[in-house]
């Protein structure tokens, strides 16, 4: 199973290579893809549609302002679906994250942080290991090393 | 020309039948209908995409919290489309304002205040009426009544 | 029918020139004006009486702050005014956003996203575009390389 | 000199009330007025126009979401105008403060709290008072009432 | 596996059952429990390690206010842990969201909206519904009668 | 009559050398000092309750954050206060507004915009000004000069 | 040593009362008293500088809106002060909770959550209870019941 | 008594650095440590719950976003905790100051300003001095430091 990362535009991609960079580090196979919403209906449609018989078992949007992308995407899937709210220059993110977050009843996302792809990657990654003890061991390492970069702080 | 009423949820027509009551009293034809960005995705493709051969001019789209409806509508059409943020429990509606508000470029939707059902249907009846000059008149008369209606106050 | 953009000061040019290069493109005429609901309600009041008989069918608005233009603007016309909130350096454009959208019954004001010109020409040319067929197929060829552009998109 | 209370509906007399009562008990003379920015603006013209000629030395405007009249008022005249934020539904007031305090460069608005009516009073009154020597000690009584009123409290 | 479902206080009952009813019609087995990460830290410390071996495969924590207990569940585990944040009378829950969404990066949460229990209990079906062919039929259907309702829809 | 222009720290002068600049500019004589309702409580007593006797006819008081100084000197004298909220790095000065805007009833303080150091001093004009007729025509030429630079704005 | 309870007006007992009730079952002495720091400025003043004397080892202050009271307690002590910020109408205690917490550099204030009586209460108690072995078995017992009522929490 | 100084990361010590200058300015004998609630919560659990034994007395928690730090440092401990929330990119830190200040009932943090490490150690610092007359005194000549500097302020 691979995880989907898309995004709504080009420029989001700073943010979301985060979720493409902790994937890679887990061996997480992953797609990849500028798609939108608004823009691109029909595509945005088919993509999804297609998703789980491309293998996909957990879809990543990132997305920023009135940020849809990840709430018209679980609309048409009923894979996982995680929400990035990427950060605004006017409002520091807070209606990408509330545009995101706020889904009514039904239709579940789950938003991570603003920014917070590398989050977003490791939560597809949590997901995915329930059925996968190597990846189940790779987060328990991953654990390990955080809390020692912590022990080992020098300040 | 008429103008299409859309709202997420039957429980949002409390508030969208503001619009109504507005276009029915300047003699506008309109349609209504309850429609989902998220749980009825294929039907609101088919349904936007043939707004324009219905007669429809204009579109007043009504959601609260995460709210897609205007901007996914407005992805599927390149008529007007005006957003009526709805009041929401928890956050006073701001979050449906942000999710109406915040579109991004190239995608526009005119968005009025939260619960603003009313003056998203004299704004629908003013785009129409630049080439009505019937309707033109009956705006020009609803100033005035407005007008008398505060000069006359009594307090 | 042409667009009236006016803006609360010349400094709001920097983000209000997004409409004059949108409308420019589409071909739809436009005045543009410094004009201030507060510093020149005189004016104020001549430029916006006079708007239909200039041939003016949109008006777009853009000002900061305890953002009127918008809304005193449309308190003088029957035509459709559009806002855009202009990104302030304290609140980020939020006291320009409530001061545009939360218009009270009665006098419409369609906004937009905050420092979001580019779609107030959008929404105005949408607006023309229902009586102007070549106006139409401008929009919909723009949608669509909106949409080639999403799908060329590299990362 | 007397002090001019305006709002933008009756339904904010409820709260303006409360500068009439304020007023009435330092015995400042006043005149009361609905009146709209938006619905009246021809009105609005003239009643600020001829406000110093009738008398007025201070203006306090109540209004409630894009609350624009007392800048609107404020650009009428050189009179201080003193604003009340007229508590909303949605958004608590934060949008009816923040569209009358955030008044760009050079025409200042006095904002007061929130449904801060009698404070409007108060200060109009303190304002009439710098040339008022009778006011003058009112006010002084009044904060001596204030402070026994607290020594006194029972809890 | 099954889905434990755990709250801050009893009052948070009232919201969360919305997460136990909706596995229960999807026939999914949960645990629930009233768990403090303030007031029981050790035995928060045991329950979470001892969740895997229980065969709990995720985790929702709904709490409100400073609202930890969903991050510092995820703290103790790696499965994946689903965020509710509980609306407050002062605030409306802004500060239970903003408790629980804004995570570090390396300990990902995945929140739903304020009092989202339902969507928190339906992402959580979705997540084991990946090994569960069963699960994933079911969510199919409950899909379909969500839009069949929509569709049915008389306004 | 003279205006007293109080602020927190010496580093909201940045902010407050507006004040001084336009009072200046009218030729209206004042008094500037740094003085702090939490380090200097006894001085800000005496500076306070001797205001009135040192011809301080309106107080200008700018600080930010916890902005208690024109609070604290609403309290000691009543003479009107206006306060201007400064900017701070963390929150953009919402803070600083609220903690000044929102006092209770009984102690007026007129708040001018976040670093609207300028307008207060032009309020604190209006003030001295109903009973300055030179005063007032000043007021009334800056007005008529700010008018002129808009309609002369070349954009 | 004891502690004092202080409140702006009679009506923020209620909230208040919380901190009496907390303090009366750990058996800690403390005095109450309505005190304004804009009503009373010299009492104020008194009453802090008299605290030490008085036996006071840590104040409590409770206010709403431009809540000043802990603040200016704080400027006149070296004592320890913890703010409450009483919930308000129009912003829920946003306002009151910034106008405490953000208090500039020399001057700490020990904010609590928003009508956070009872915590404030607990807290004056830890401190205390640093030099006072039965007050810490007190609290510790008090935490003990706090776990235990949530270990035996029924839903 | 000493004061334990922890943070969540080694980049919060940029702000936290300013608690250890007040504290080594009073000659008050400090600890420091990055420790994290979600990344270490073992260590978090031995370090808090050996903290009396280590001579602490009071405990200040800097943390950024989901803020946890601070209240779970309280839940291990009867201490009295002082959280400094610290300022973020995108929310400007009051994600953080929501997660520490909102506490539930039963277990208090005292909280200061965003980025108010200083003002945490001053407070710290006056907790100590309730039983070192020593520290009331270096106190209470801080105090005149900062009147005398405020008195002696040249702008």
């Amino acid at each position: 199973m691979k995880v989907s990362i898309i995004m709504g535009s080009v420029s989001d991609y700073d943010v979301m290579s985060g979720a493409e960079q902790i994937l890679s580090s887990f061996g997480v196979e992953f797609e990849k893809r500028v798609i939108s919403a608004h823009r691109t209906p029909e595509f945005m449609y088919e993509y999804m549609k297609g998703a789980r018989d491309r293998g996909v078992g957990v879809v990543i949007a990132g997305a920023g302002g009135a940020a849809h992308l990840a709430g018209v995407a679980a609309g048409l899937t009923t894979l996982p679906v995680i929400a990035v709210p990427i950060e605004t220059k006017a409002l520091g993110g807070l209606d990408s994250l509330l545009s995101m977050v706020q889904m009514p009843s039904g239709i579940p996302v789950a938003t991570v942080a603003i920014n917070g792809s590398k989050n977003a990657a490791i939560l597809a990654t949590e997901i995915l290991a329930l059925f996968n003890e190597d990846l189940a061991q790779k987060l328990h390492d991953f654990r390990k090393e955080q809390a020692d970069k912590v022990l080992n702080s020098k300040i």
